[in-house]
């Protein structure tokens, strides 16, 4: 037998320690770098409610810096919040060897080419997780139902690593999509989170279901959803015609609920508001494409951030 | 001597007693119709200290309700709250006699039409204070500065009614300035208000510096402007060209300060969308001015308002 894949996942939370455990089922070597709830995962590991049955397993490592890795895996998983405080690739950059592929499971738009400007030799994999996975305790994880991942090679194609990474997601018990244009696959789902996420939180962290039924909430949203489309036509990724309509009559049919940015705003954490957002409205005044919609959200979100700064001083 | 002047203040807070104590400083007979302060205004009336000395004054009647008013005023003065909870014409109504002149001393664009349509045979004066007065206790205000008013009969002129009124307030120390067009009036005073204090409340409170120092708060405001500026015009009130120069340099040179719908938000009252903010959009609309800015801003406001009832329920 060949020796185990190494995976070494760093931002060990929710989405970081759920697709852990499903490689680690799947029968490779998982190590995680932890912040918070290294003593909780070095004694115990992950203890994982899902409808796929215990997903708990203990990492084969449990690091509290990527200064400790010794040997480069053969996956980076990188899970990190995309936030100004946190330097994605000073973490990143002890871990990655010369053959290590990197595996960006995270949100917005445009994430992707620091990592190819500070990593240009590795394969670069970047995905989008549609799971629905809380931290309830240290170390505590709840999968409550989904689980896709979306990936492919950035800026396009699908590589024997991306393969490879796929075979053992399945085997693990979790479907995957493999694209050949992510980019693409992004601005398809920028289209909901660019709408809803800041809006949510501009109405004070307002769930989904408020947002729509509100009168001008629908239209609003709607608005905002034809800017984004503006943008990634513009940026050469037209997206379907009835994208806005489709995602405007799925939202209702679900419960209503909190979008991540709503619930970082409500819990005060910092939120990821340029990948979501600030890089959308970048890449439209890039492509001279108007959106005074979303700039205005923008705009008002960043007020409301500096406000809070001011006040806590 | 012929008997002295009968005003009615409905709306008895800060801006109506500090107008009333002017008022009755320059001789005129001044009663109020108050709410909350009513046993205290009773008792004591009101103690108001001023830059312009002790302007502390009792009341000639205190009603408990314009349905308790026997005579009706020669000046019905309303300084009531412009806000959807308050029946601003049903608290009028018994109180206006066939001769008086009703005064709106109030925020917002468009505030005037509802009340020529309740009393169309009566003149209507409508003004805009510039004035900082706070009611720090119940019947206790604070003068802390300014004082001007600035009105007019709508939809246009100065009627006599209007200069006896002015000679007043002069006489009681403040100074006045009659205008012709008392609308263009409000679309100047709009420009101001119609940015500054919506997106003071989704920016969480802010006050003005914290809206111009952040970076692209200035910008946010400055487009706001803009399109207040392109409703008047297409309404008929174009503005001098440099007036969001002046605006933003002006408020660049005041001290940090909230504004009374970022303090109405703090203090979780009713704020004053619709003439501040929900007007200026009606009336763009009507003549297909966009104002895509002003919209997102009166959109997200709404949810705001909407998403904090809910969660009062």
């Amino acid at each position: 037998m060949s020796s185990p894949v190494k995976i070494l996942v760093v931002g060990a939370g929710a989405i970081g320690g759920f697709y852990g455990a499903i490689l680690h089922r799947a029968g490779a070597e998982v190590s995680v770098v932890a912040r918070s709830d290294l003593a909780v995962l070095r004694e115990r590991g992950y203890r994982i409610s899902s409808p796929l049955g215990d997903l708990s397993f203990q990492p084969s490592k449990v690091y509290a810096s990527t200064e400790e890795v010794e040997e480069s895996p053969d996956y980076l998983i990188v899970s990190l919040k995309l936030i100004k405080s946190v330097d994605r690739i000073g973490i990143m950059r002890p871990a990655v060897g010369p053959n290590t592929a990197i595996v960006l499971i995270q949100n917005g738009i445009d994430i992707e080419p620091e990592v190819v400007e500070a990593f240009p030799n590795n394969p670069l994999i970047s995905c989008l997780a549609f799971v629905g996975v809380s931290r309830v305790a240290p170390g505590k994880l709840e999968h409550k139902a989904y689980g896709r991942l979306v990936f492919g090679n950035y800026p396009r194609g699908v590589s024997a690593e991306a393969e490879r990474l796929s075979a053992l997601l399945e085997a693990g018990g979790i479907n995957t999509q493999l694209s050949e244009d992510v980019v693409r696959e992004r601005w398809l789902k920028s289209v909901w989170n660019t709408a809803f996420n800041p809006s949510s939180v501009l109405a004070g962290g307002a769930d989904t279901q408020t947002l729509l039924t509100t009168p001008g909430g629908e239209e609003l949203i709607r608005g905002f959803m034809e800017e984004v489309c503006a943008t990634a036509a513009a940026a050469g990724y037209p997206l379907p015609a009835d994208i806005i309509d489709k995602n405007i009559s799925a939202t209702k049919k679900m419960p209503a609920y909190h979008n991540s940015m709503a619930l970082d705003f409500l819990n005060g954490r910092e939120m990821e508001i340029e990948p979501m957002l600030g890089n959308v409205v970048r890449i439209a005044r890039k492509h001279g494409v108007p959106v005074p919609r979303l700039e205005t959200m923008y705009g008002l979100l960043q007020l409301l951030v500096a406000n809070k700064a001011s006040n806590a001083q």
